[in-house]
C-alpha cells in the first residue's frame, strides 16, 4: 500500500460545507432512518428471527432488508466516533443485541432466510442476497469495533465469517454471491482480526468470479453481476454498477493484500475506462435503467441517467483504495468529485428525503411511473431502501476520507475546516486545516505539531485546478502541473502556514465528443461542484434557450437553499441563466433540469 | 368508419420487394418457426395440457408461450389465404386439433394454468397474460375463420370469449388483464360473428382501464400497464410500448363500433403525441428498455433504442384502425415508415434469425449481456418469442393493408405490384399496380375493371414527396400538397393508366432539434427507407467521421443484401461513406452502426 489511512479520529472535519451536511445527517437523517426501519417492519424482521416478537406474519420487505440495518448500525458507529450520544449508543445497543440474539447457533444469520425460507440457506445465490446481508453486517461489525470498541456485533460478525469460511471454497461449497460485497467486507474483518482465512476467503470469492458458477437471472447475461470474465481480465467494467463496483473494491482489497500487481493493474485499467467514458460528470455511475447498469464507453445519456446513490457511494468506495494501493491523486479527485456531485444530491438539504437516481435531466412534460424516479421527487423512504442508509454511512465516515499518511508524511486529499494528526516517521504531525471551500478557493494550512526530521506535507492539485497558487509563510511557491499530489518536503516547524488558493471561479466545461447526447452543449462548474439549471429559477423555458459565451457571475446566496454560490450564465437574447450547483436540486419542487445546456 | 378494408384476398400482392419479404417468410420464417415452436416445449405445452401427451416435467417456457403458437397458427392461417399449401394446411389442422383438445369443458384454455398452476385461473391478471393469451387464440381463430373457412379455432376462440363475457364486467369479475389484447381480439372477434357481448365486453375491459384495478409488478407503476389513467383522459402514451399499443388499438375499434368520437380524440390525440415526439426516424417505439416503455416526448437515445419489434407492428396495427377511422393518410405514412424500417429490421434477410430490440446505433466496444441487444446479434428464437411470430403473421396479412375502400372509391396507401378489386357504389373496380418502389418512384397504377359511373382513385402522397408527379393516360395532372391522400374522382375506363412518380432520391433528414443525441446529426432516406451507415461499409471509423456537403449517390447493388440501393455520402477529409437501408443491417455481422450521424 502506498499511503494508509489516518487511524480513526486522527482527522476531523471541523465546520463548514461538510460538517453542515454531517450535523444534517445526525440529528435528522440518521434518526428519522431509525423511525423508517421500524416503520418499514426492517428491525422488526430481526427482533422476529431473534424470537423476540412472535414470528407474525413472517418476514416484511425485501430479502435484503437486513442490510439496511446493518448499513444504519454502521452509521450510527461512525457518528459516535465523532461525538458520543446516549441515544446512538442505545441505538447500537438495543440493535445489537437483537442482531446477536437472531444469530444461529452457528454463526448464520439472516431474517428472511430464517421467517420466509424456512432457514434454507444459500439455495439460491443468484439473487438471495445472503452473502450481501452478511457483508453488510461484516462492515457494521469493524465499524462497530473501530468506533466504539463494543464488540458485539463483531463478536456476531466472526462467528458467521467463520462460518463461511467453513462453508465456500475450493473443496467445499464452490460458489460466489450474486451481489458482491462479502468480498470487501472480509478484507475489513481481516483487517481488524488478523484472522487470515478471512482473506483467504475473500480472495476466493474475488477469484472465483467469471467462472460461470452463477446462472444469470432473467433477461440478464452474466455481467449482470460480473461473471462474464474473471475480474483480472476485465477492462470496461461492466452490468449492475453497485455489484461491479463493490466487487472491483473488494478486488482492490485482495490486490493490495495478496500483493497481487497483475489483479491491481487490472482494476486500474478498468478505473481508467470508467472514468474516461463510463462515468457522468457529476461522477455518477451506470448509465442505465435497465439492470441498474454500467453502460457502454460513451453511453452517457443525460435524462435516462441512472446514476445510483449507492453507485456513487460504491465508487468512492472503489476510488479510496485504488488512492490508498497507489497514492495518484486522480482517485481523490474522483472522490471529491462524485461526493460533492452524486452522492449528496441523493439527500435532500433537509436530510429526510432521497433520490435513488440522479439523473442529469428532467424535461417537460417528464412523466414518473417509478418511486425512483426523480420525476416523483425526493422519498422519504424506498421498498429497495439501499441508498438511504449508505449515505448515512458515507456522512459518518467522510473524516476519514479527508487525509492519509505515509511514512514519509500527510496527505491532505479533502478540504475541509478541519484538524489531522498523523504519525511520520520522524514523529506526529498536526495540522490545522481552515478554508470556506468549496465555496471558495482559499485552503490554509497551519502546522500545529511537527517533528524535527524534514517530512513532507501532501497537497492534492484538483485536475481542474490550472493557475492554483501556494505560499508557505507568505513566500510563494511554484506548484508544477495540476491532477497530482503536490509534495513538499521540508523542515516543519509548528506555525508555520501553507496557503492554497484553488481557482474556483466558475467555467465552462464542454462534453467529450463522443456522448451523443450533450453534444454542442456546456456545464458549468465552479471549483469541484458541477452546476445545474433549474426551471425555477430562469425567466425562459429552458428548452428554447441556449447559452452564449460572456462572463460567468458568482453570486453568493446564504438565503438560498442552505447558502450556496449561483452561478448566472449570458444566454441567447440578452438573457441570463442562473445555475445553481446540482447537489442541491429538486430542494424546492421538482421540474426541469438539466446540468448542459444547449451552447450552439 | 372512414375506410373500409377490403375483403380477403381483394388486394394482393403479386411481387417485388414486399413479395420478396413474403416469399421468405412463407418458405423459411413460418416452417422455422414450427421447428422452434417444437424445440422450445412451445406446442408440446398445449399437447400436454390437451392430454395428448403425458404431463411429464409439466410446463416449459414463459408462462404466455401459447400466445406464440397462436401467432404463428394466425400466420400460417393468412399465409393460405395467400396461397393454399398442403403443409400450411396440414400445421393448421394438426395445431388447431391440439388446441381444441386443450380447451376445458366451460371453455377456458391456457396450458401454462393447466400444467403449472393446477388449472387456477386469473388469479394474477397483472402478470398472469391469460387475456393475453386468449387474445392471440381469437386473432388466430378470426383469421383461420376468414382465410380458410376452417371453423375449428372460431369455435374453440367463442367458447373462450363467452366464458370471459360471463366471468368479467360490471356485476361479475371487476378487473383487467395486464397485457391489453383481449381488447382488439374481442372486437375482431365481434365482427367476425356479429355477437355484441364481446364488443361490450372489450368496451368494458377500455373502461375500465385507468381506475386502478391493477396492482403494479415490481417497482413499476400503474403507467407500465396503462392503469394510471383512463384511456379517454390519456394523450401522452406511457408505459411497456406493446401493451400500451394493443390497448390503443382495443380503444380505437371501440371507439369506431361505439361511434364514440370523444375516445376517438382522445385516441387521435395521443398518437400525434406519438409521432411527433415519442417515435424514433424508422417508426420504431418504445425509447425505453426498463419495462420495455416508451420515453417522455423527445427522449429519443439513438444507441439505447428499445424499439421492440412487436411494438412497431403494434404501432402498425394502431395507425391501420386510426386510418380506417378517419381517412387521414398520416397514419398510412407512419404504416410504410414503420414497416419497412422497424418491422422488417426485426427479421434478417435468410428469414430464419431475428431482433428483438431495433437499435438505431452501436458503438466501437458496445457489449451485449442479453440476448435482445442486437450486440448479441440476430438470433434463432428467444426465451420471450413475442417477436418471431408477430413478423410472421405480420408479413402473411400486409396484402390487407395495400388497399381501402369506401362507397365512393378505392385508396391505395402501400406502393407494391399489385391487384387489387374493391366494390363501390357504382360497382366493381379493379386495379393493378405496377412499381419497383421503394428502390424506383413510378408507380403505375392500370384500371382493369370499372363501373360507368364516376369514382374516386385515391393514391396516398407521403409526407416526404414534394415534387412528386402524376399523369393520367399521359397527361400530366396536378398534385396538391403531399402528406395526404390524393383523391381523383372521374369516369374511369378500362385501360386507363395513372402515373404516379414519387422522388425517392436520398435525401437529407435533420432532427428535431429537442431530441439531444442526434442533435448536429443528419439521417438519409431514400423514399419511405431509412439508411444507416454499418462500419463494414467505410473505409473509416464511423465515430471519427462526419458528412459534408455534397451530392447523395444513389447506386444500385443487386448483389448486395438481397438487392438494395446504396447511398454515397461525402465526408470529411474527401470521404465517402456508404449508406444501406436500416432493415438490412446486421446481415453479415454486427459490428458499429449508426442512423444518425455527424454533420457538423
Amino acid at each position: 500500500m502506498s499511503l494508509r489511512p489516518l487511524p480513526l479520529g486522527a482527522a476531523k472535519i471541523t465546520g463548514g460545507f461538510w460538517q453542515d451536511r454531517q450535523d444534517v445527517n445526525r440529528k435528522t437523517t440518521i434518526p428519522a432512518a431509525a423511525d423508517r426501519l421500524e416503520q418499514a417492519g426492517t428491525l422488526r424482521n430481526l427482533r422476529r428471527a431473534a424470537g423476540h416478537e412472535p414470528a407474525g406474519d413472517g418476514f416484511t420487505g425485501k430479502l435484503f432488508a437486513d442490510s439496511d440495518v446493518y448499513k444504519w448500525l454502521e452509521a450510527v458507529a461512525w457518528e459516535q466516533s465523532r461525538s458520543p450520544s446516549s441515544e446512538l449508543a442505545s441505538w447500537q445497543a438495543t440493535t445489537s443485541a437483537v442482531v446477536a440474539a437472531a444469530q444461529e447457533p452457528d454463526g448464520y444469520l439472516n431474517s428472511y432466510v430464517r421467517l420466509a425460507l424456512g432457514g434454507k440457506r444459500f439455495g439460491d445465490l443468484e439473487k438471495g442476497h445472503e452473502l450481501y446481508c452478511a457483508g453488510h453486517l461484516l462492515q457494521a461489525a469493524v465499524a462497530q469495533s473501530r468506533a466504539t470498541e463494543d464488540r458485539t456485533l463483531l463478536t456476531v460478525a466472526c462467528r458467521f465469517a467463520d462460518l463461511l469460511c467453513a462453508t465456500f471454497g475450493p473443496g467445499r461449497t464452490e460458489g460466489v454471491d450474486g451481489h458482491p460485497l462479502i468480498e470487501t467486507a472480509l478484507v475489513d474483518l481481516y483487517r481488524e482480526t488478523g484472522r487470515s482465512s478471512y482473506l483467504e476467503l475473500a480472495s476466493y470469492f474475488v477469484e472465483a468470479r467469471g467462472q460461470g458458477l452463477l446462472t444469470p437471472p432473467g433477461h440478464h447475461g452474466p455481467a449482470y453481476f460480473q461473471d462474464h470474465l474473471p475480474v483480472r481480465s476485465v477492462r470496461t467494467i461492466a452490468g449492475h454498477a453497485v455489484r461491479a463496483l463493490y466487487l472491483a473494491s473488494g478486488a482492490t482489497d485482495v490486490a493490495v493484500e495478496m500483493g497481487d500487481a497483475g489483479l491491481l493493474d487490472a482494476l486500474r485499467a478498468t478505473w481508467q475506462t470508467m472514468v474516461e467514458s463510463q462515468a457522468y460528470l457529476t461522477g455518477g455511475v451506470g448509465s442505465r435503467w435497465y439492470g441498474e447498469a454500467f453502460g457502454d464507453p460513451f453511453e452517457l445519456p443525460p435524462d435516462a441517467a441512472y446514476c445510483e446513490t449507492c453507485a456513487a457511494i460504491a465508487s468512492v468506495q472503489w476510488s479510496w483504495r485504488l488512492l490508498l494501493a497507489t497514492g495518484e491523486s486522480q482517485y481523490a479527485d474522483l472522490i471529491e468529485r462524485t461526493l460533492y456531485n452524486a452522492v449528496i444530491s441523493g439527500v435532500s438539504l433537509t436530510g429526510d428525503k432521497f433520490f435513488y437516481v440522479n439523473t442529469l435531466k428532467v424535461r417537460r412534460g417528464a412523466f414518473a411511473d417509478d418511486q425512483r424516479s426523480a420525476v416523483a421527487g425526493r422519498q422519504p423512504w424506498f421498498g429497495t431502501a439501499c441508498c438511504p442508509p449508505n449515505v448515512m454511512r458515507t456522512l459518518a465516515s467522510l473524516d476519514q476520507l479527508v487525509a492519509t499518511s505515509d511514512d514519509d508524511g500527510v496527505q491532505l486529499h479533502l478540504y475541509a475546516p478541519s484538524s489531522v494528526t498523523a504519525e511520520v516517521s520522524g514523529g506526529s504531525v498536526g495540522l490545522e486545516v481552515a478554508t470556506r471551500y468549496p465555496w471558495q478557493g482559499t485552503v490554509t494550512v497551519r502546522v500545529t505539531e511537527s517533528p524535527r526530521s524534514p517530512w513532507a506535507l501532501g497537497l492534492r492539485l484538483p485536475a481542474w485546478a490550472s493557475g492554483c497558487t501556494l505560499t508557505v509563510n507568505g513566500v510563494k511557491q511554484a506548484t508544477g502541473p495540476v491532477g497530482r499530489l503536490l509534495s513538499m518536503r521540508r523542515s516543519w516547524s509548528v506555525g508555520d502556514e501553507v496557503v492554497l488558493s484553488l481557482p474556483v471561479g466558475a467555467r465552462r466545461t464542454e462534453p467529450d465528443d463522443r456522448v451523443d447526447s450533450v453534444r454542442g452543449c456546456v456545464a458549468i462548474e465552479r471549483g469541484p461542484l458541477v452546476y445545474c439549471f433549474e426551471q425555477v429559477d430562469q425567466d425562459v423555458v429552458l428548452d428554447e434557450t441556449a447559452v452564449v459565451p460572456g462572463p460567468l457571475v458568482s453570486r453568493e446566496r446564504p438565503e438560498l437553499l442552505g447558502g450556496v454560490t449561483t452561478v448566472e450564465v449570458p444566454a441567447r437574447d440578452g438573457q441570463t441563466l442562473t445555475a445553481i450547483p446540482y447537489y442541491a436540486w429538486a430542494n424546492r419542487s421538482v421540474g426541469p433540469m438539466t446540468v448542459w445546456i444547449d451552447a450552439r
